[in-house]
């Protein structure tokens, strides 16, 4: 092997753009908010399942938001019988082959969750990874919208689980079908129409960031950004577009009000006032579930940048600003969303399963829970493992014995396995993050005594200011380092844990 | 979306070869097996570290096991910049890369522990998958055996935190210098040796499944196996056969007695006797850590199948036998293995930085466990949720009520969302695993009552013999369902759980 390794030096340690590695403390973060996750929808009756990241190609299909050249995005490989495999680039696209594979053992309605990396082949940028976490949970099976009213009702669970105060975060709500009866109303539905709709789709999606004139362009003749890169819009005669930003508009101090502009709104479309009378139903349940109070709310702007939603569709955003490294504010808006998808798993089945489910976006809403200093991802800094060092060579499996102590009392502990003297393993244990670290030499050997070095009182003592009194400069001396009878070693430890 | 559903049901729902779905029961076990396994990791000191799951291929390397044509084997793709990527197809080459990318910044020695799948590009067959799960264990930058040692008795104490009894289980260690020594003794050691020493050790780690006899074979003149493909053999003297043969069952009672005769096997050979002396020191970390008592083993006849080891191998076994769902004995054998691999981060360092590290076969070591029972994985059947059933859908609001009610007690509980009439909810909460579900149609609603069905009871009453004691039968049925005003809701369905 050497040999070879001299021969390969040139090969650079380093990782694919978009690509990274997490260390101890943001998996530990991440694990709790999973977990924490996990519990609340549990209480709701969801299951957790688990498909792989390898599926066919046509078996995904091709729902990626924002895709307009549907054969990127997804990392493709041929398998050797030339099929074409992918990585899954959602939760959603799998969990459809999963229900409709096995469509007929599941109970149904199906609840479920799961959470897992999911792979986009694009072009990363700060914040926007090609492997990325998402926690999804669906229920497929019922066609009520009290399936997706009590989907949104766990977000907003999760969420204060989460650490994350009522008034800071809000679950909007919105129905695809108020939107066709709006096109309709504007003229626009009908045979052919398909490209074009979800053009003002895209559009819709955008009000957040571009505002109503943006998306006016948008909707229609089209819009030069900032780089001079043009869009091309979707056409709409200002009469059409006028009536679309009048329903993107139409949230009203409460889901009440809003119901009713949304009526107006969409005139006699038949598929409009179903998608009203749908809200109004859900509208019901947040009220009778107590999430009426602004928690869950009717808002015509929300409208999902993908095009396989048919019904309600839902957004989770946090409402709070928090400053950023240089002290600007910064909204962390949108941490996860998601509808009603009746026509997926009928790819499979040739029949229509009624479907909607919501995805957490997991890297963002660590990052937001790390703003806010929940509880839940920050916790105490991981304590190290106790240290006991390598004084005597010769000695190791005497070593080996303090730590196998400390280890059956359920004490995280290591033994120096290095080659370096007592200083450099001092400060191997203050970058382990260490209590404290275990010392025999042949002279505490011979008298059957361990010194205990306390790694905090150490760095205190250290920093002590040179006129503190002599009594409280000895009483932290005598705490930074002692020494104790060989058998109560671990009583010793615990001793400076508990300090 | 319906228009386009109806023109892809010929989309087949499946999934490719050698890949699989995971339910709720298998992925419970599977997460506590893991906990089990991090927390006795955590007590050793090693931390938790995450690398993501596609790489450059050339980080990578090419060190698959028993695989003869390194291109394949590895799922690889081209990026948009035409470097290739791969997925990872184990934990420890991505390790490698990790500590050379982020060496300075670590502290050394580096104690890290990961799980996560890997893929192979191989023909899949039973029990043998394109993605699988490791749990791995690594130091880096530890030249001494210590290091080595001590992942040996925290795999002995992993499998017995999981439940594997002493006994059950042994850990075999070895060491690649003590094989050199031999083959050097041998007559074939020095330059151009290297494809020959990897059909040796290949030959070797054979010895379980073909015996002596099979591997005297591979190490002459090759082997025809059953169903008649002929293996080319290492083509080497009998001589050179019978003193690898005799090193192989060097195994003693103890292991001072296997010590003794490795000494006599590898003779003058410098490189040999450092292996034993290594073998030595081990073995008195073992002693002194209560781990000599026939837990953690040397055993000549453990080499493992990859190039890339340099010194101490280990192989986790487990002893026991279990029966096959025929009635078949079936020994579970190796569940994990490992060694120390110096080179590994030296192909991007350019100096040897001394590594050893452990490679747990997740759903093999689970597999193992439910066989035995063991009870981190089985436990009590996950409890379905309390259901409550929808009589009249214009009560759902209410119903709704009683749902969040049952959440906000903790207890895990759900509106019955489907469409279908009462006896087919019924049977859903059955197959949910449900213990109880609410009922309140009209007559109950105007008394203010709801009525509790226990679904245990219920299946006991269904079963009940005729000629049960009518007083014991009108328990049974007082059980099986009862009526509790609305207001005790809560308490009514703790009451049925704690039964």
């Amino acid at each position: 092997m050497s040999e070879q390794a001299e021969k390969q030096t040139s090969v650079k340690a380093r990782l694919p753009r978009g690509l990274a590695d997490r260390g101890p403390g943001e998996l530990a973060g991440a694990d709790r908010m999973m977990h924490a996750i996990r519990e609340i929808y549990g209480l709701y009756g969801f299951e957790a399942v688990e498909t792989p990241f390898i599926e066919y190609t046509d078996a995904l299909g091709k729902f990626l938001p924002d895709q307009d050249r549907p054969n990127e995005g997804v990392f493709s490989f041929q398998d050797d019988d030339d099929q074409w495999l992918s990585l899954r680039y959602d939760l959603t696209a799998p969990l459809a082959r999963y229900v409709a594979e096995h469509y007929d053992k599941l109970p149904k309605p199906y609840r479920s969750y799961r959470a897992g990396f999911v792979f986009r082949n694009e072009k990363p940028g700060p914040g926007r990874f090609r492997q990325f976490m998402q926690f999804d949970a669906d229920t497929v099976g019922a066609a009520s919208v009290a399936a997706d009213a009590e989907i949104c009702m766990m977000a907003a669970d999760a969420l204060e689980r989460l650490g994350v105060a009522r008034g800071d975060y809000v679950i909007k709500v919105n129905n695809r079908k108020v939107l066709d009866g709006v096109l309709e109303a504007a003229g626009l539905e009908g045979e052919g129409r398909g490209a074009q709709k979800l053009i003002v789709l895209r559009a819709i999606d955008k009000l957040d960031r571009l505002g109503a004139d943006g998306v006016r362009l948008l909707l229609g003749p089209g819009r030069k950004d900032e780089s001079g890169d043009f869009t091309k819009g979707a056409d709409l005669s200002t009469a059409a577009i006028d009536r679309i930003l009048s329903f993107t508009s139409a949230r009203g101090g409460d889901n009440a009000t809003t119901l009713s502009r949304l009526a107006a709104t969409v005139g006699e479309s038949a598929r409009g006032l179903e998608g009203v009378a749908e809200l109004q139903e859900m509208s019901a349940l947040f009220d009778a579930g107590g999430y009426g109070d602004g928690r869950v709310v009717i808002d015509p702007a929300v409208v999902r940048g993908l095009e396989y939603y048919t019904g309600p569709v839902y957004e989770a955003e946090l409402t709070f600003q928090v400053k950023d490294e240089y002290g600007r504010p910064v909204r962390f808006g949108s941490v996860g969303g998601g509808g009603r998808y009746d026509g997926l798993v009928a790819r499979f089945r040739g029949e229509p399963v009624p479907a909607t489910g919501f995805s957490i976006g997991v890297s963002r809403l660590l990052a937001a829970l790390q703003a806010i200093k929940s509880p839940i991802v920050t916790g105490a800094a991981p304590q190290g493992p106790v240290v006991v060092l390598v004084m005597d060579r010769d000695q190791i499996p005497r070593y080996q014995g303090f730590v196998a102590q400390l280890r059956a009392a359920g004490i995280s502990a290591e033994l120096y396995l290095g080659s370096a003297g007592m200083n450099a393993q001092l400060k191997y244990a203050d970058k382990r993050n260490s209590r404290c670290a275990i010392i025999q030499g042949s002279n505490e050997r011979e008298k059957g005594e361990i010194v205990v070095k306390d790694l905090v009182a150490g760095a205190a003592l250290a920093k002590a200011a040179k006129d503190m009194p002599r009594e409280e400069y000895l009483a932290l001396k005598e705490r930074a380092q002692f020494a104790a009878p060989e058998a109560d070693l671990v009583a010793a430890v615990k001793d400076v844990l508990g300090r």
